[in-house]
């Protein structure tokens, strides 16, 4: 069975090609081809002034904590799942040309038999750690407060959303729609330890978990924790890897716990930098987050995405590829493979990007270049064993 | 057993204590007694400003639209779930003076092999017909868009949640510390139909779903719809009325279906006129959520509210009294019981709600009075069959 399969299967997809259907009609705000919905500055009426009201949330990662909580007792395993959830939006921004300040709220649905005070408290608590560290690098998180539902009919164990409210100039915004051919495209790395994190980072970011968590864990989870995983899923892809939580990640001074659970880096202090000394220089910024490495082929003209220079596939990948047996191609539309943020830049901006990055310990490389294409959309990457190859029709 | 046991041996809590003490030591806002968070002017950086980022949704009341989508094949019984969403959001904020506009982003996370994109359409449409609405009568809601998260291994079916931004005036903030004893309790009726509304009201709001689902419907919709309800509650609670969903509402022109998915009635356009005319004899309001008729228990200083005129119990509710022997006093704790706001006011502002609603066909009644206490809160409301009390240690 392939990965495209194994994903839908267990009741999620990476597209979500029916819920793109089900609202293609709606209105696509002010930059109508930016990473972002942009909104005119409903609450503050300027007309120089754009709004952006963005949601995303940790998805099944919080299942992840829950596993890790339930197994050692400790609710601190939730703190990472605060940071993925603001991650997941503040980074989307950072897309449009917003870094701060972000006003931050957050949802919380629970099975109160499961799921106690004590989680709850980790998880807000991490919201406010998370929004203090981004205080300490110059960037301001306001946490806004939140809601927290009892819920145990509709949510399994506990789900973790947030939403976060950014303004900016609108001869800021950056519109995706700017890429062009010649453009460099430079990647951040999801690896190693920025300076403002404490330890290393896998790189798995907060897409893919479903498959990730499935992939790798061994049945023993399943049946200790069934209300992790949707009783219509197939039982062959139940936790149906060969690893505990504690097993150690080849290649890496982490656990398979701590792998999946490694908290979604954010880019936010070098774009911000990057954006204060040459926003003109970036053309374009693209979070690769559902749809994987695959995010970029919704932006664009009549361009060909050539990545021929990736990062090498991160250990956590290569032990999914190894355990799934997923292909190649099917990883790379799920998982971000090494790098969560791409840049579009001429040279000079591709330049300063690499100085920021370094500033903070982050890996940056020049992962390829845009090209023109005829009519359509291309992407290639050079995968770990040959050339992979996608394309997509213009608007 | 007593409807509270019911009530937390379902999954749920209608008083949230522990998320309570997690969240004590958090900052309150400019405006702690206030009935939402309230933020300085981050997003504009205007000192006399003030912005509110708050969170909340349908809870589980997703799964009565679901139980009629599953029994009529029809997807439009979602619709009012974005309604639900949106107004648990917005008459909350009404609560501290906020008249719009609003900006709205969505969140809805789903069991994707259950939940088809035309249901997901179905709500994100459900949205903007609701803001077409409530600009008709000149309140501004923008959608500013949202996620639709696929996470079957955590969401049995679908969870409706919304964030909602507005800033306001800080000199025209509602603080619930106004409040003040000689005030007049006028309450706004969930019962009836509106001007605004298309049929009759239930009056049921989206608080204590959980409870009325299984206290109303029948056994046979526990076996046929298993994703429902959570497998951890004891089994002589799920379920455990005995109507079916196209079984008349005795008292009303609903069936049992349509009255527990009535939308929650929004008070917006009461609100605003009456706050356009004399925000200054209006010193408190109160939405009737979580936690019921006891709600206004949690602001204010030594007072006692006493409710010695309440509406009449509607027929919903009642039906739920008899079904499932449960006391008045717990359902106060759960339901609203008739009304969902509360307005605390001088006689002037008390005559000035009145006309109010009566533009709007709302039944709007003086229920009581704001008493002074001695060291406590206190609450006395009379039931239909007794006095009822609570009292509240201050702060």
């Amino acid at each position: 069975m392939d990965s495209q399969g194994r994903y839908v299967r267990r009741g999620v997809s990476s597209a979500k090609e029916d819920v793109h259907r089900a609202v293609a009609a709606l209105d696509k705000g002010l930059f109508p081809t930016a990473f972002c919905r942009i909104l005119p500055d409903a609450l503050g009426g300027d007309e120089r002034a754009a709004l952006v009201l963005h949601a995303d949330g940790a998805g099944t990662k919080s299942i992840v904590a829950y596993l890790l909580w339930r197994e050692t007792g400790d609710p601190a395993h939730f703190a990472g799942i605060a940071q993925d959830a603001a991650v997941m939006n503040i980074d989307d921004m950072l897309c449009v040309g917003a870094t701060g300040p972000f006003v931050l709220s957050s949802t919380i649905g629970r099975n109160k038999s499961l799921v106690g005070g004590e989680v709850v408290g980790a998880v807000i608590n991490g919201f406010h750690a998370f929004a203090a560290r981004l205080g300490a690098l110059g960037i301001e998180l306001v946490i806004g407060g939140g809601e927290t539902a009892d819920m145990g009919d509709l949510v399994r164990t506990i789900a973790v959303d947030a939403t976060c409210a950014a303004r900016l100039r609108r001869d800021e915004v950056i519109d995706n729609a700017n890429i062009r051919p010649g453009d460099l495209i430079v990647a951040l790395s999801g690896t190693g330890a920025a300076t403002y994190e404490d330890k290393e980072n896998s790189g798995i970011g907060s897409n893919g978990l479903t498959s990730a968590r499935h992939d790798l864990l061994n049945r023993a989870y399943a049946a200790r924790y069934p209300e992790t995983w949707a009783p219509s899923t197939p039982e062959s892809l139940v936790y149906s890897g060969s690893f505990g939580l504690g097993d150690p990640l080849p290649g890496t001074a982490l656990s398979i716990g701590e792998a999946l659970a490694s908290p979604t880096r954010t880019y936010a202090p070098i774009i911000r930098e990057v954006l204060e000394r040459g926003r003109r220089l970036v053309h374009g910024l693209v979070h690769c987050t559902g749809g994987g490495q695959t995010k970029c082929l919704r932006f664009g003209g009549e361009v060909r995405y050539v990545k021929d220079n990736p990062f090498p596939v991160p250990p956590l990948f290569r032990l999914i590829h190894a355990e799934s047996g997923s292909s190649w191609r099917e990883l790379h539309e799920v998982f971000n493979m090494g790098h969560r943020l791409e840049v579009f830049a001429c040279e000079e901006g591709a330049a300063l990007v690499e100085e920021a990055a370094a500033r903070f310990s982050v890996e940056a490389r020049r992962i390829g270049r845009v090209e023109r294409a005829g009519g359509r959309r291309e992407l290639i990457i050079a995968g770990p064993e040959g050339t992979l190859a996608w394309e997509r029709g213009l608007p």
